[in-house]
């Protein structure tokens, strides 16, 4: 038996860690990083600095390892999405299988949630269907980017006794989710918000990127009047960082 | 000028507090512990634990007080809500004019997160609308009842690419939010998933109560198969234990 951790550490400030993330952490006999892409260098040192503050065994293996990349405009994004994590799972199954003993204590060190917009948790459990090591799941929450958005903005995520709707900008450009009051959008590399702008709706929107991070920024305000604005500092901060993350609530009046 | 902290100190593990309620709480001058209803002494005693633990300044007031409580079944719902968010800014208006002198920082602790269906920070900028004292206010993010339901299920929130939405279970007995893919439901005081176990439909419900707390209980399964069992065993546990918090995910497949 090897038991897996699944820990979420928070949105981007090293402190969203939680206290049981670092008991789980200190728990680990190795501990996984996994990036990929361009914000790879910021998101590693991000993550080295959580276990520079928070682990206390001497003996804790830290392994960094590239994680597979998708196609970023694929003709078939389901398929594509399964070819990746396939190549995950291959991964992630050698990783386990070398750097974790019988007995042993893995973990991965996951951005936000392990449970939203994650795919470890699927990954880990197709490996351990396989039966050729078996493993012992067990998932630590973490902050998440839109927990942090509404935080900064200084809003709640929800009207008063009315829904939230997450989803990713993939959906939204299908059309507005019309049954969701207050709509969160992560997943959006392509300012899906844009094809709201012109619609003459009353749309407020609250946009934030590099959330809980030194390059935080934050832009709200009618759709109509800052959907131009966003895209502009988005590409401006994008190119300039190589990378962005980033995050938007909105709600038709 | 005041300070006032808004901190989300997770959802019943005391260890779900993050590093940055931690450093926010060591920050406040007056800690406010408000509380209500039947679940009142067990809560009050998690967020002693809270400050026991991580609290290390000794010159810190904790100031426990009672938060005003709603009619259960109001006629008109909205009219109810208003009627005790303005009691309740009554009582935290009083509580920051006495305990929290110029130039100080009080701080509100809040179960799971504070942007997610919890009516401080509504109240607490409306007494700053007042204008009679003039308030800074900043919000932590905590864990909140949805994250601690998907890992201790071991379940993600959301199916591949699809949407997670989030509503009560006033909402969910009006209909079943049909853009949504995966519904997280809370605030829900009436079994409101039985009026979808009779209709023939292929859902998945994964329940919890009193999540991150040792009294904890989780139930799965098919909606059909286990809506019965969830309904006795958590009109079961509210008679033993006098309260309950639950909240649930459902799919359609």
């Amino acid at each position: 038996m090897k038991k897996i951790l699944l820990i979420g550490i928070g949105a981007g400030n090293p402190d969203h860690v939680t206290m049981q993330a670092v008991e789980a952490l200190n728990r680990a006999d190795v501990i996984f990083v996994m990036e990929k892409g361009a914000a790879k260098e910021r998101l590693t040192a991000l993550r080295r600095e959580i276990c520079r503050r928070h682990l206390r065994r001497p003996d804790t293996r830290i392994v960094e390892a590239s994680s597979p990349e998708r196609d970023t405009a694929p003709a078939d994004y389901r398929a594509c999405v399964e070819d990746l994590n396939k190549a995950k799972q291959s991964v992630f199954e050698r990783l386990i299988a070398e750097e974790v003993a019988e007995g042993q204590c893995g973990a991965f060190l996951l951005w936000g949630d392990p449970a939203l917009y994650d795919s470890t948790l699927r990954n880990v459990e197709a490996i351990a269907a396989t039966g050729r090591q078996t493993l012992e799941i067990e998932i630590i929450p973490g902050i998440m980017a839109p927990q942090v958005l509404a935080a900064r903005h200084r809003i709640p995520l929800n009207r008063i006794a009315q829904s939230v709707h997450i989803t990713t900008g993939r959906k939204l450009r299908e059309g507005w989710p019309e049954e969701a009051d207050s709509v969160v959008v992560m997943l959006d590399g392509e300012d899906s918000f844009g094809g709201y702008a012109e619609t003459g709706e009353d749309i407020d929107i609250f946009w934030g990127a590099y959330l809980g991070m030194e390059e935080e920024i934050l832009i709200a305000g009618k759709l109509a009047d800052v959907a131009d604005e966003i895209s502009r500092v988005r590409a401006r901060a994008r190119a300039a960082n190589g990378w962005i993350m980033d995050t938007y609530l909105m709600r038709r009046n």
